[in-house]
């Protein structure tokens, strides 16, 4: 049911960061920050997030082996662009906060700097589709490779395929830090080896600021 | 089997056309006048051409209430990007004509002229994804609208969905004749109204300038 909207505009955050980084454990605490402040808020994710978004996902997977590089981008992209038509745009305009796990940081980190698509090609797709749209805040959780594979039980020695996943992922975070110290005004850094109690504290006053300046 | 290809480089040659304007006739002509001179030639088609391409047509069919306009361009260019890298840029590469009913001036003709995203939009896209690759020939099979749809039969009164989608056709049309003014030596205009073995010498004339050119 349609309800009165508060004034206050609506704010777009994303989460972003590594396979095991923590993301998903937090999401939760921010579902309930916000409601606890009254903020009506949209949580989704990518890839993903409409009924052609999880088609893309399902069309990628299943033919792997076929899909180009540049191709897979494009498909990122399609998904994206469908998500922010039929959801972020239309929730932001409500006056609604909307909450993505992953958004484009992720194509730059993955695509880019994980499988070396250059960052300049991205941007391209990125202006096309996003036309200036960009997350008023971005929650990075970040944390050393060897910490986060402890997270995930990974205590045997990797072997060669596993070897070549730890160095994308040590590309991926690298990605992540480098857009990260590139917009400052937009990222939360997080260090996420901490306790949970810890980075929730933070969160809480990264989310805070965002509604004072709302 | 491999067989001993000639010195000659390979050639990408493009069929355009409004709906109903004989593309297809000509087809055979051009595969079995190519074949006479010895010329290795793929054929192929979009949208398609791969089974991601396949795959991609069936979702854009399947879920067509819920593509925006922007998501469904982004989809044709990841469906040409896997035909270019799949079988397009092989195929030229190993020194073979190929064919293709249909490519980016369709994408240019329709989703642009036809649909309202601006060519410049599209511009963006075709250099991402062909990053300088352009047919050596396209032939644009052109006739008025009157005659393409008397061709398809539609002798009856059109209701108001079929006088939309005359008007879009005259929309497509009207793309592809800019088009073609744009790229003089690029585009070979063929008066589909006229008989078919007319059109055919037509077409031979090109083919062996293209092939002379080679």
């Amino acid at each position: 049911m349609p309800t009165e909207q508060p004034a206050r505009r609506g704010r777009f955050i994303t989460l972003e960061g590594i396979d095991g980084a923590g993301k998903s454990t937090h999401l939760t605490f921010i579902r309930d920050w916000l409601a606890s402040r009254g903020v009506d808020a949209v949580f989704t994710r990518e890839p993903g997030g409409t009924p052609l978004g999880e088609d893309i996902r399902k069309l990628l997977l299943a033919v792997d082996s076929q899909v180009s590089l540049n191709a897979e981008a494009l498909l990122a992209f399609a998904a994206r662009q469908q998500h922010i038509d039929g959801v972020i745009a239309p929730a932001l305009a409500a006056g609604r906060y909307l909450v993505s796990d992953r958004f484009t940081d992720s194509t730059y980190a993955f695509q880019g700097g994980g499988r070396g698509i250059p960052f300049e090609r991205i941007r391209v797709l990125e202006d096309w589709v996003q036309q200036g749209l960009q997350p008023d805040l971005t929650l990075l959780f970040d944390l050393p490779l060897d910490v986060a594979a402890q997270r995930m039980s990974c205590t045997r020695t990797l072997d060669r395929f596993e070897q070549e996943a730890a160095d994308f992922h040590q590309r991926v975070r690298e990605a992540y830090l480098a857009r990260a110290a590139a917009e400052p005004h937009r990222f939360a850094m997080l260090d996420s080896s901490r306790g949970i109690a810890e980075i929730q504290a933070d969160i809480a006053i990264h989310l805070q600021n965002l509604l004072e300046r709302g």
